[in-house]
């Protein structure tokens, strides 16, 4: 049920997808003048918010675009007025191709290839669209997942793509998703360093080629201050700094603070030692493992599809709420259709998750 | 994009919720067909599919009634037109007390009911509406969930029930819902009777209070015909035989057949020994493991939120489809907003679900 602005927290229906909208605005203004001091771009990913609002709050503060991991959910954000957007994963299929382009046609639209065979579809799509799309080559940089291997072939597929009349060479990319997470500082720096190393590695391979790198596009919150040492790297792509779940709260170093939470409701009070609440796996995502419970004092446990239940001292009453920092905040946010914005503990609005399910 | 009547399943736009429509009428008519013989109602659990064509067809098949999650996911099968719908869990606090009321102006709608003062709000708010709902009283037989400790406080707050003006008592749910997934089929059997046990003491206790138990409902796919053999149990509440997902493939004795399948496309080769696809944690649920590949000669692994990799042998070419039998069909059903439904290997309709993200 929608609920009425001005509602205060606590009495909002649950469960509920909550935004503590003074800690989102202020790790946006955070994460934008960290990108001002280190002379990088920010090119936020919208696969955490999927809600073309907090998209177009990123760009004011001064990002360069956004991130978007799926075609159809750079299209909700086109369609939601972000005029730049960068697909990060391929775009594989003459009927996605064909989406693709007309999508160029209202926002500046680019995408990363691994391959030669899709580089020239994409090229015969564009041309025949009377368009020049801008691609990005992506490069493996350690994840081993998507993207050519480091240095000449990376030059190689640059080369191929520079030759190709509906494309644009714009640029590398190199995620190194795999070490977002290392919670040791030191650890990940040193193993962020090298993944870098062998995205500096490809940059220079397509100089020597030749071509010239624009974006150099790389990073996410756990790793953007360590590829921001590097002169090689343009831009950063972090996308879950705007809510920080509890697995990114573990991580050394990282300054942005908790801003999303699911608020739950207890619906059973009936075994001893624990406190039943209506939400489970439909509601707060467990692939990064449970949630934990705001105030640190209670313990979550995922009891099926809408259930969970919470143990400790001091457990809530029957229709008590709690608040669960998700695990994982990206696969949450795709649970919900609906993002409560709180403001000094009252329901301030409610955007539509525009890009939620938006997978193909 | 909305895929065209008459398209190939292989041609269709991936990630995408697949069905196949003979598979899935063969495990309603046969469970159905069972409930016939074995004297037991059946009333299917919308957790499964959301969906209230599927209800119908349940429905159709002769089902008493339609189970419901939550209170938001039985409104999405009432406003598709089911007339029968049972709330599985509980409903508290005066706005959703408010909503049930409501609904049940619209349908025959019962709610579970574990505690005294939430039975006395109920009717309160019933009576104010000139209604008589319709409650049973939840009993835990094992889940250490949800429901009154079996025996004498089961009898006690069904007695507290009778009393109330607003509520008609209709009887017990005691769902195991733990020993869905025991493997092995001589311990699944010993441990659910042991449940079955606790469900016929609270009926014999009810009984000697002068009560009627119309409904004794409880048990899923993985035991409804080990609880089928107990007198005292009226119906059961299976969801997923109508897709069993990877993880009922391995409970023995189910003689359901796999009839959901998420449809994947490969969208890079550049790895060695591996393809990966557009399908991750957005697209399959990871809570209860990894999807299984269909045809068995694969193995999937998720890679993040928007992509999964194959290994195996053969691997399949940039563009090639493969489908992925989920681990967890409900908690997949519910990352996606339709149903492609296939029969002969054309797409026949796409389904919306509308029960999807309805948690509140």
């Amino acid at each position: 049920m929608p609920a009425a602005i001005g509602t205060p927290l606590d009495e909002l229906d649950t469960p509920a997808l909550v935004v503590d909208v003074v800690g989102l605005e202020r790790n946006i203004a955070r994460m934008a003048e960290w990108g001002r001091r280190a002379g990088k771009g920010v090119r936020p990913h919208a696969k955490a918010h999927k809600t073309p609002l907090v998209a177009r709050k990123q760009l004011d503060a001064g990002a360069v675009g956004i991130c978007c991991s799926k075609l159809a959910e750079a299209e909700a954000m086109v369609q939601g007025g972000v005029d730049r957007v960068l697909v990060t994963s391929q775009v594989v299929g003459a009927p996605k191709i064909r989406r693709l382009v007309s999508l160029a046609r209202h926002a500046e639209a680019m995408v990363v290839v691994d391959d030669p065979a899709n580089a020239e579809e994409l090229s015969e799509a564009a041309q025949a669209a009377g368009l020049r799309l801008g691609v990005i080559v992506e490069v493996d940089v350690g994840q081993n997942r998507c993207g050519t291997a480091p240095g000449a072939p990376a030059a190689a597929l640059a080369e191929r793509i520079a030759r190709l009349p509906g494309l644009r060479f714009e640029g590398l990319q190199g995620y190194e998703g795999h070490l977002q997470h290392v919670y040791d500082a030191a650890e990940r720096r040193a193993k962020c360093l090298e993944a870098m190393a062998r995205l500096g590695d490809s940059r220079e391979a397509v100089e020597r080629a030749g071509l010239e790198v624009r974006v150099c596009t790389t990073a996410g919150t756990g790793t953007h201050e360590i590829a921001g040492e590097c002169d090689w790297v343009t831009e950063v792509q972090p996308g879950s700094y705007i809510w920080m779940d509890a697995d990114y709260l573990r991580v050394q170093g990282t300054p942005y603070r908790s801003a999303l939470t699911v608020l739950a409701g207890v619906v059973s009070r009936q075994r001893e030692g624990a406190a039943i609440v209506d939400a489970g796996q439909k509601s707060v995502s467990t692939d990064a493992g449970p949630a934990a419970v705001k105030g640190g004092r209670l313990t979550y446990a995922p009891m099926g599809d809408e259930h969970g239940r919470l143990t400790g001292d001091d457990l809530p009453a029957l229709g008590a709420r709690v608040e669960l920092i998700p695990s994982h905040c990206d696969t949450t946010v795709n649970l919900h259709d609906e993002l409560h914005v709180v403001r000094d503990g009252r329901l301030e609005a409610v955007w539509r998750i525009a890009g939620r399910g938006k997978v193909q």
